[in-house]
């Protein structure tokens, strides 16, 4: 099906939940590799005469027009990571298993869904289908529209179909990358007391880290619970040589209360004695259940939201003005797993209960 | 002068020593590449009658058979580390700069000056020049003599003159390198708190590392100072990972009083609840001082012993049962350095030591 001469894939947003994610998930789409399945896409929504579709590289974005009051998106990627073994799909009474059943053409699925179905619902609706999430954010489909098209992406809510067990989970934490440098002087190790040991000193470096204990920050009556994590150590320049520097790497998952720049000097206030270089920081999401949009979507929902402890895409709708919230089929912990599978009742509660929402008067 | 086609290298080992060090300098011979300067030594030595050569690789024995009661070695390596810009030889009026000047072709030059001038000495004399002592120990060229002529090596003295600042260096420290593996579990720093960090645990590690204090041991007087360094650390999965492993290279400088054994068990005995992997382990080398034919060599020498404190081929004679000493020209701290030279007093200095001791009735 992949081979050049081959058929293009086609899809038939109309047909059954369970059937339409299986032949999402049949049809390739490793990231930079999306153009078939977005060619499908784009080929089946231009059919539907009350939505309006634009392409912006493999992403396609489409949207009805009937003038309601308010906008909402409805979000999902196209790309999944690469195959693992897991390709095609394959069916049990319960689940879905297959590349991306998960993360996330099951929540694409849904989306194309009520894209097919919902002529007239009570708020236009944005559907938005992005290549490239899982790879590095300057590939970011959503990204892309963001720059070109920013007007694409603002309404009143963005649901992001990310898996999040068909419940909603809020906001999003962000993001802080650092190198804290623990310097030394090089020595012959047979002369090791004429240097200074960089790694011997990190041993400060790394306790402060064990000992801390991370904040829990709640929101909107969410918890979100942050974390410090040393994820990469490295020293060393030879065998016989005193290392002269130690560079430990730290992830910090922070609540979406805090600032980018908060972030940075709360991590700088930890280790004020050592050279800390932040290196990437991403804002998070503020969960925004406190909008009319969001509290009205929460509600249909039923279940009581949860905070999202990673990022994902909808901390670049916050930062467009757009609140968003992730809701999926899924469980978040299967994405990236050969294993990973959708629960059907999960498919399908999804996308009942958003075209509940979404038709209710 | 090292292109196929040009001559072969030639130096006179009756030249006087400043300008023959500086003829052995201007001779390449980087480990491994060792055969031209081997064949101007073989055929220089093979020229003088009171003299038996055998070549053996790119190394070099030639030995006096007067029948005398002891047999001293007196041995040089003939190979350099990778030249630095340091190459022809330099000469100013006090030192000989160049690749190899200090490490050691100072010491080769002295060498082969006594094996071409002393036609009578009063113990009989046997001279090694070998190859590849600066790369890894199963290519160092004594290692080869010692595996396929070991009656080469017996004697009851053996002078290798690595730089020693023209001082005696007794013995010499052993080595041993191992990782110390601290365990945790993976999780995504998301959710930091369902895994366990190795990198913050192993603070406990590098602390043990920074209180621990090295051992003093008087060994014939001489004080051999240990070290524990850490030379390495690794750990990291990814960006997003909070890792579970670290690995801790640890490189112990141990005294020649102790055992291999014993040095592993110091080391167990210091971590014993993380998993302790030994990787190499080399013996040192005890000073010796008490043997009669070192005694009478520090004594003619004059100055007070030092303890060597890295590790050279002394190790390997001991280990023959030959008591071995590092005397040399050139300050060891300048050794593979690319600004390494040898003082001109140096290589006098032991050329004339060397010469009255050796013809001492």
């Amino acid at each position: 099906m992949t081979t050049p001469t081959a058929p293009a894939p086609v899809i038939d947003p109309a047909a059954d939940v369970v059937a339409l994610t299986r032949a999402l998930v049949d049809i390739p789409s490793e990231s930079g590799e999306e153009a078939a399945l977005a060619d499908a896409v784009e080929t089946a929504l231009r059919a539907l005469p009350h939505l309006t579709v634009e392409r912006i590289g493999d992403s396609v974005v489409a949207r009805t027009g009937l003038g309601r009051d308010r906008r909402v998106i409805v979000a999902g990627h196209l790309d999944t990571v690469p195959a693992a073994g897991n390709l095609p799909a394959r069916l049990d009474p319960e689940r879905l298993h297959g590349l991306g059943a998960c993360d996330m053409k099951g929540g694409v699925a849904v989306a194309l869904r009520l894209a097919a179905t919902l002529t007239a619902p009570v708020h236009d609706v944005s559907y938005v289908f992005y290549a490239c999430e899982e790879v590095s954010g300057d590939r970011n489909g959503l990204a892309r529209i963001a720059s070109e098209r920013p007007e694409l992406l603002h309404a009143d809510l963005a649901i992001l179909m990310e898996p999040s067990d068909a419940g909603v989970e809020a906001g999003c934490q962000g993001m802080l990358m650092a190198d804290i440098t623990v310097r030394g002087a090089r020595a012959h190790t047979a002369r090791a007391w004429r240097g200074v040991n960089a790694a011997h000193r990190a041993a400060a470096v790394l306790q402060r880290l064990d000992d801390h204990t991370a904040e829990r920050v709640v929101i909107d009556g969410l918890e979100y619970r942050e974390g410090l994590s040393a994820v990469a150590v490295r020293a060393g320049v030879a065998e016989n040589v005193v290392p002269d520097n130690c560079v430990i790497t730290v992830n910090l998952r922070f609540a979406p209360s805090r600032s980018p720049e908060q972030a940075e000097a709360y991590v700088r206030d930890l280790f004020p004695a050592y050279e800390v270089e932040v290196t990437e920081v991403t804002p998070g999401a503020l969960p925004g259940l406190d909008r009319p949009a969001a509290a009205s979507f929460v509600a249909a929902v039923g279940a009581e939201p949860r905070p999202k402890l990673g990022w994902t895409d909808v901390a670049r709708f916050t930062a467009l003005g757009t609140p968003a919230l992730n809701y999926g089929p899924g469980d978040p912990s299967l994405a990236h797993t050969p294993g990973e599978y959708v629960p059907l009742a999960q498919l399908r509660a999804c996308e009942t209960r958003l075209a509940d929402w979404l038709q209710r008067r």
